[in-house]
């Protein structure tokens, strides 16, 4: 008996698939476009990486060579993009990426993952 | 016998297992940024999924309701950015994904796998 392959489905990535809708398109490039920037992709893996899946802002700041605002600025802008939220505990705020935004941009690169995007 | 599993190498995204270095950022951020537009990501999309895997920009511009310039503008980024090819044959060019800047992305955000950076 032979077996047909069911299309390309699991060698090529979804963006490869079929082209993507505007509005998909403008969902995820809102995302790609946070972490278009190299301190903002530090942060994110800083944050990601750091024990316990959280970090405290003061624990980042030092990190860079950049002044308080400028890390406040950049943390804010990964927060309303979605990849990252931040909760007051005391006098300092502590982040955690969001695990549901990267997963919906490695689907779109991923072969064999469909791509999620939030409605 | 016991068999321990082997760190969280399976279970984390290597943008979660250790901070980028400045260089690694500074690498992958280039190329999220010109990801990071909806026409970009659309034509990105539109020359992956297209038959054989390469695109005729004649067949591009018709899709958006842009300028030819402003097309021309959208794949200059995405070449300089290295996320596509294009060659010229006859009247016209024609552009190709790179899968190994899809796959340098990937990388980073998907469990399992080790980010490769360009040296």
């Amino acid at each position: 008996m032979l077996v047909e392959p069911t299309g390309t489905a699991g060698c090529s990535s979804p963006l490869a698939r079929e082209p993507l809708s505007a509005e998909q398109a403008g969902e995820l490039a809102r995302l790609f476009k946070a972490m278009g920037d190299p301190v903002r992709l530090r942060l994110l893996s800083l944050i990601a990486s750091h024990s316990g899946g959280e970090a405290c802002v003061c624990e980042l700041s030092g990190v860079f060579d950049l002044t308080g605002p400028t890390i406040s600025h950049h943390l804010k802008v990964l927060r309303e993009a979605g990849l990252i939220s931040g909760e007051r505990r005391g006098t300092w705020v502590y982040y955690r990426v969001d695990p549901d935004a990267l997963r919906r941009l490695s689907a779109v690169l991923v072969p064999g993952e469909t791509p999620v995007v939030a409605g």
